[in-house]
């Protein structure tokens, strides 16, 4: 920079006005805005994404802030919009209830807050009994604690789950917080921990018509050491090519991590009456199903979107409840 | 595992048969597959994301290269069809030609081999000179080389962006291959590389309806230390809140990435005409344009979509190419 003055703001707040070199550009820096960014100020904010941006929690830790709203307040009233779509950032998840039980209904939910990430499974998938199944979850057995697609990269990071029919014996839904599960594996087993973070996995699905694959880690994290994503997916996990050191030392982690994930304190059971409709963060929580009778009739109908558009319905929302001056930075239009 | 002894697959290849503890549930293993993956075994191929897998190039290295296909050629011939996807994927981009010049064409160019990425821009989103314009891609002014949408997560790893109409004096194309550009970072200045994969960069985006925002690498390398992916964009970049000393660092690093960019033996130039439809990673090549006069016509009408079903169809594309034994894994239908 060239020159550095006292001014005022178009406010008439004090402001410093720097004239940049080469060019002369000027900018107008208020006073308290440079105070908020001074260098080792308190850490900013994060992006909404980490650990430390969410509240972590088991069964127990659920139990009396279970996060639902009904879908008539839930489509009518921009507070009961908000606290939905902050429990997905801050839970990782939402059941919404009462929603029209219809086909293709999935695609309007996501559209209340964002956008749907079509694949090769389409814009929608159905998750029901079928007759010549090439998928565990057309049959009635049971899934265990899993996030969706860890073979596709960019993975899908949200998941809607809304129930047409659950007449089926069994069939009940489960939830793990993996960012739990993970942050007690990091405190109990400080080393399986590191390897999870560190080694790759290759993912892969492949059918007649597709062929994904996705070399991640089971932990993910950010640069400061935070965990950010999980993967977990015992029916799309290929084979490690490492040496074998590697292998005994990921295998041995893979399974106390995989034994965490299957402790009943941890799993959020419920049972999905039609009109119900999970959103839950598909790179943070695992869901899970118990085996249900074949003969019953159990039908959902799924669809995958993603968290950075529900931050943004859900940032947008909070400009209006709380009009002067809390957010910074946003065009007039 | 409980007992292991010798038997042969149902092709009547040795094998060795495993009786799993407990259950007992049984899995043959062909002899040449446990060969192939023994531990320490050559290292497995990556997924075709990082740099080991790809070709990086500067403008010299891609003259005579230059990778483009007819879009008669391109929809009709499987084979080039897959050598034009493959292109995408080593070297970051194919330009596809003569493709019909007509409203939301985009979007059939890219359910030629994937799914389009929705955003707030809708399914896809126009390039030309605005009467009010909120973004520099609206007006005639110059772009400098950048990546699109930082401030998503996940952010959109393609982007096609045909061309409509080029009457516009100015307005030529350029295209730099971020890996490389990260790579001679790396060699020529290792602590400013360093500094561009650790420190996460607060990346925003705001107006009336939308607030996004991602805090995320510049540089993004994979476990092993391999470059990954590259975001970079001077009008989405926010406020870094770090100590000091940290932030002279990244603001030097900065500065010397940021000038490799810039530098004329990097950067591809070319001239987009009416049918011309560029397909890009938008997370590998950062793109850019001259200036142009804001009196003449130019339209182009962007989407973003995501490479690994790219990946994918071109995966799909080479069994048939190779059709005895090339692929494993994949089911029957």
């Amino acid at each position: 920079m060239d020159r550095v003055h006292d001014t005022r703001t178009a406010d008439g707040a004090p402001a410093r006005e720097v004239v940049w070199a080469p060019g002369g550009h000027r900018t107008v820096y208020a006073e308290a805005w440079l105070r908020a960014h001074l260098p080792g100020a308190p850490a900013a904010p994060g992006d909404g994404r980490t650990e430390d941006d969410t509240y972590l929690w088991d069964a127990a830790g659920i139990a009396g802030r279970f996060p639902e709203a009904g879908w008539g307040a839930y489509t009518a009233e921009p507070t009961v919009t908000a606290a939905a779509l902050d429990s997905v950032m801050g839970l990782g998840f939402v059941l919404l209830r009462g929603v029209p039980v219809r086909d293709r209904q999935v695609l309007d939910v996501a559209r209340t807050f964002g956008f749907v990430r079509e694949t090769n499974y389409g814009e929608l998938f159905e998750v029901r009994v079928e007759a010549d199944p090439d998928n565990l979850a057309f049959t009635g057995a049971r899934t265990t604690p899993h996030t969706d697609n860890p073979y596709r990269d960019p993975v899908p990071t949200l998941q809607l789950l809304p129930c047409l029919a659950n007449a089926a014996q069994g069939g009940d839904s489960g939830l793990v917080d993996g960012f739990h599960a993970a942050a007690l594996l990091r405190a109990g087993d400080p080393e399986a921990y590191e390897v999870l973070t560190r080694v790759p996995v290759p993912f892969a699905f492949s059918d007649g018509r597709t062929e994904l694959r996705a070399h991640r880690r089971l932990i993910d994290t950010d640069p400061a050491g935070r965990i950010r994503e999980i993967r977990f997916n015992n029916r799309s996990i290929g084979t490690l090519q490492q040496p074998a050191g590697v292998l005994d030392a990921f295998h041995a982690a893979y399974r106390r991590f995989g034994e965490l994930l299957l402790r009943s304190e941890l799993q959020l059971e419920f049972r999905l009456s039609p009109g119900d409709c999970p959103v839950f963060a598909n790179t943070r929580l695992l869901h899970a199903r118990t085996a249900f009778a074949e003969s019953g009739d159990r039908h959902l109908q799924g669809a995958y979107a993603d968290i950075d558009g529900l931050a943004s319905t859900l940032a947008v929302l909070r400009r209006k409840e709380m009009p002067t001056g809390s957010t910074s930075g946003s065009a007039p239009r």
